[in-house]
């Protein structure tokens, strides 16, 4: 995968952290996600087309769902409900929405988040992807952006 | 939702399972997705967007899972390895883009399929979505799509 589309959500994620959340996010180096590894307890996942072939996973350790729900219902949900849903759902949409702006030229579009929850759950993407891995450490806990791109090839 | 986005996905996954897999697939009926059902142990989720935005997640148990990759690649895995991720992920892509080819007018386009794995994970939409859960008996064991799709509102 090509580097330059991670940067856009690597940039994204920060801003979106540090303008909605007042959350300094710390990024550590980025790493090329294998199959076997252990999500994160809460993941928002949006698709991406276009011009481009993509899915955007942001992963978050739950008490980092709940500080992120916290701040955008300005009341902490009493558990991983359909409030924290919406949130996660929400925070996916603009990390991957913002990411794509960045992209200009590829007229991409976003897809509707999905939220998935529960401790061993495994998300994983084609094996002709190469997805690449961004953990950031917070004051909250550790956020993952996971983002695989593939460029359409030409109909021949 | 609009009732008339999800014949079809409908259609298009039970002309998959004829046609890729000799596999007779028999409909139950429709219902609305609550937030806590429990999920398939593998699903193929795929982003739309377009006209619309949404999602379809294609739930299955882990002997379908298995079957499916096992017709694919012409011998059975040993478990649910990554030929078993992309065997799904190709599954999802394929009726997702069947169903979407039935949308005419949408100018919908897929994203990258992503593939969960793990027994006791939830997949949820936000709130505002009303997903569509369509279930199917096979001689495998149940298959389940949901759809999830939503109308873009104009910019005023």
């Amino acid at each position: 995968m090509n580097v330059q589309y991670i940067n856009p959500f690597l940039l994204a994620t920060i801003a979106t952290f540090d303008t909605m959340f007042r959350c300094v996010l710390t990024r550590e180096d980025p790493y090329i996600k294998t199959s076997d590894q252990p999500s994160h307890e809460v993941s928002g996942i949006i698709g991406l087309s276009g011009k481009a072939q993509g899915t955007v996973v942001v992963g978050l350790d739950r008490e980092v769902a709940m500080k992120v729900a916290e701040i955008m219902l300005q009341e902490r949900p009493a558990d991983i409900n359909s409030e924290v849903i919406d949130a996660v759902g929400e925070l996916a949409n603009i990390i991957a929405g913002g990411g794509k702006r960045h992209l200009t030229g590829m007229e991409m579009s976003v897809s509707l988040p999905t939220v998935i929850t529960g401790k061993h759950h495994c998300i994983q993407f084609p094996s002709k992807i190469i997805p690449i891995c961004i953990p950031f450490r917070s004051e909250w806990g550790p956020v993952t952006v996971e983002v695989g791109i593939s460029e359409l090839t030409p109909n021949p």
